[in-house]
């Protein structure tokens, strides 16, 4: 009924997620809620088992979730992080340290000590970011290894927010220096420059992008070890998309990837006469759709269409409305009836931008009912905000005998007052 | 040297806000940092004094901060409140129930049964709310009353995620259903019609639109008076914009919008025999110039352009990402200086989108900078997120003899663990 997504039934008209029945969940939980199957997110991380020896970092931003990360853990990733807060949630759910890149184009001083105390890789975006770096490295006399963010100027098909590899974005450095700044790395007394990096974009289906991008990487690899540079490891960083709307063409499995991308990793290294370690980043392909997002219906109004108001907005799920997202959603107690209406869906927020879908053909909705957003497992919690007042919603692991448990506590009106304090000389 | 702003002044170089040095600020309480003045906060709130009578409504969703909130509540403020937690907040800091509006497109059930208790008014969005919200009261035994939410189908010249006039837009009833709805509500036993609500934006510039929607809401007003309705509120909603960019036309004034709407309310009035009492919800133009955001700069790049690299991105104020939107940027500690380079000013989010501001002209900016955006107290903290693992900023409130007062504590990585839960199994 859903592609691909084995962990999705329907029975007895209502959905479920494995052997969970979604319209329980939302009694029980309250709304919004996310919830994730575990056995449908160790797949997704077991389908890069493609790349053999690769190892995976998952890309933390796209879910920061502590039990999700301790699962991937489990199954053996490692992290990319893009942030003292990232590192810190990697650290805390186990993933070790030599698995781990600190990456960023902005990274303060305060997080470059920390990544060279922690000893964690660090992905150098600039010449004086490596500057920054070595005097860290120094003062804590510790020595870090370091890969260099490469702009790798390509143009991918994908929305202008997400694509990073384009020679005018803000991320890494231009061709031209690469060699220069692996050289003056080679030169500091305490940093190890081991490999290269780059990251063309995000949500990108099509494979060849990838490929590009992989040779531009081996071009500067022969450019860095014809100038007695050492490149022990290539991250082709992350960005492999996925389908959200059923109707649309379905994207590349990591094992499409694979027979792309490592024949050109292949047969390079062995003209250039190294064996780089392979890095991938993937973090969409893994987590996105082992998630859906559960919502109420609040209201149903008449007026030049019908809208459907839901609890959940561009607080709880931002794609939407920053990228013009495609979610597929499901009325939860009639998920095997034909759609009967054409509804825009809208959350409860005071702009007008906050419409989560346009004219979706869906089968009768009611106040009360649960409709269900797929594929909200990337870029959903981790971009939720506390707008408007609301609180951040409650967070559920499914496990593989259908069981949930909650894994964060949903947030209330008294959270909005973490961390305020009122001067008393404005009380009395 | 900033137009009118009087509380942002150059002493030896160096920018202040209400006599406070802005890179002692940063230094003392760290970065990002919101830097609320309070007098101008107060001055702002007065502005609206040309209303004379009318009661000003501080639209909470631009600002949620507690102290700030207080000090509004001091200067007569009532509150426009959006979910239960803006609720929860108005009330906190002091705000009187009877000067508070419940407003919103999609009210939980749980909201109205909590506007229904604790005796707030209540705009109406939909003919359904106000079933539900006649059920609540009536399971209450309370009497509540309500405006309703009007779609005045206006087109204002403003971004279009936040023109929230437009006939097609999520918010309020058609004019068409206006009578029908107010005369359901007379007959509820416990509801209490008692006037009309519009709001056409956000950042409007242009006194006509409201003007024009006056008249609208006057001509609804003379047909619910018609039918034998009492139309005791005029709520003509928020949405005054400012000036953001010193180079545009300025706003007008609360002054201006007063001259503009007042006589079409007066003698429109004075012809339906009726004398409402005029609501107003501003937000923005009480706020926004109040308070700025410091940042310092963590690294300057040379790429295809000159990036600057902030510690605070669209995680931290998200309308230039969200609106394409102008804030001015003052390099703190060079205030005085001419432009001598084109920067594009970019945060530390994992997105190329995560721009702040493109090829700006600023005095010679080096690492460890501080820098200043200027006009950002509404929906800057508001709308801020922990995305890429980046705990929100602290905010300050400098008094007006220039001494300063964290009023929100910065968040750090550990705050990143709050409400979240690892089941045991999954560490063991």
């Amino acid at each position: 009924m859903f592609g691909k997504k084995d962990h999705l039934t329907v029975e007895r008209g209502r959905l479920h997620i494995s052997g969970a029945d979604t319209v329980a969940l939302a009694q029980e939980f309250g709304t919004p809620l996310y919830v994730t199957s575990e056995e449908r997110l160790r797949q997704n991380f077991r389908a890069y088992d493609a790349f053999s020896s690769a190892d995976k970092y998952f890309a933390v931003k796209a879910n920061g979730n502590l039990a999700l990360l301790r699962i991937l853990a489990q199954e053996g990733a490692g992290a990319d992080v893009f942030s003292a807060g990232e590192l810190y949630l990697a650290s805390l759910a186990g993933i070790p340290r030599d698995k781990i890149l600190f990456n960023g184009n902005s990274k303060r001083e305060s997080e470059l000590v920390m990544a060279a105390a922690s000893g964690v890789r660090v992905s150098v975006d600039s010449p004086e970011e490596l500057e920054t770096l070595a005097r860290a490295a120094q003062s804590l006399d510790r020595t870090v290894e370091v890969l260099f963010r490469v702009n790798p100027d390509i143009n991918v098909q994908t929305h202008p927010k997400i694509a990073t590899g384009l020679r005018t974005s803000k991320f890494g450095i231009p061709h031209s220096q690469v060699v220069d700044v692996y050289r003056q790395a080679m030169a500091s007394s305490h940093i190890l420059p081991v490999g290269l990096h780059c990251h063309i974009g995000s949500q990108i289906l099509d494979v060849s992008s990838f490929v590009e991008a992989a040779g531009r990487m081996m071009d500067l690899a022969a450019a860095v070890t014809s100038a007695d540079g050492s490149v022990e490891m290539i991250d082709l960083g992350g960005g492999l998309g996925i389908q959200y709307d059923p109707q649309a063409q379905p994207a590349p499995s990591p094992a499409d990837l694979a027979a792309g991308v490592l024949p050109v990793i292949r047969q390079r290294s062995a003209q250039i006469g190294i064996s780089p370690r392979l890095v991938l980043e993937p973090g969409r392909s893994i987590v996105a759709d082992s998630t859906i997002l559960l919502t109420r219906v609040n209201t149903v109004k008449d007026a030049h269409v019908t809208f459907v108001g839901l609890d959940a907005g561009f607080n709880v799920l931002a794609r939407p409305m920053l990228y013009d997202s495609y979610h597929h959603i499901v009325a939860c107690d009639r998920a095997d009836q034909p759609a009967a209406g054409s509804y825009t869906v809208v959350g409860p927020i005071c702009e007008s931008g906050d419409v989560l879908a346009r004219d979706r053909l869906l089968p009768p909705v009611q106040r009360g009912d649960v409709l269900a957003f797929l594929d909200a497992g990337a870029y959903g919690f981790s971009m939720s905000s506390q707008y408007n007042g609301q609180g951040r919603p409650a967070e559920v692991l499914v496990a593989k005998d259908g069981g949930a448990e909650l894994i964060r506590r949903a947030e209330g009106p008294s959270d909005l007052m973490a961390g305020q304090m009122i001067p008393s000389r404005l009380l009395y």
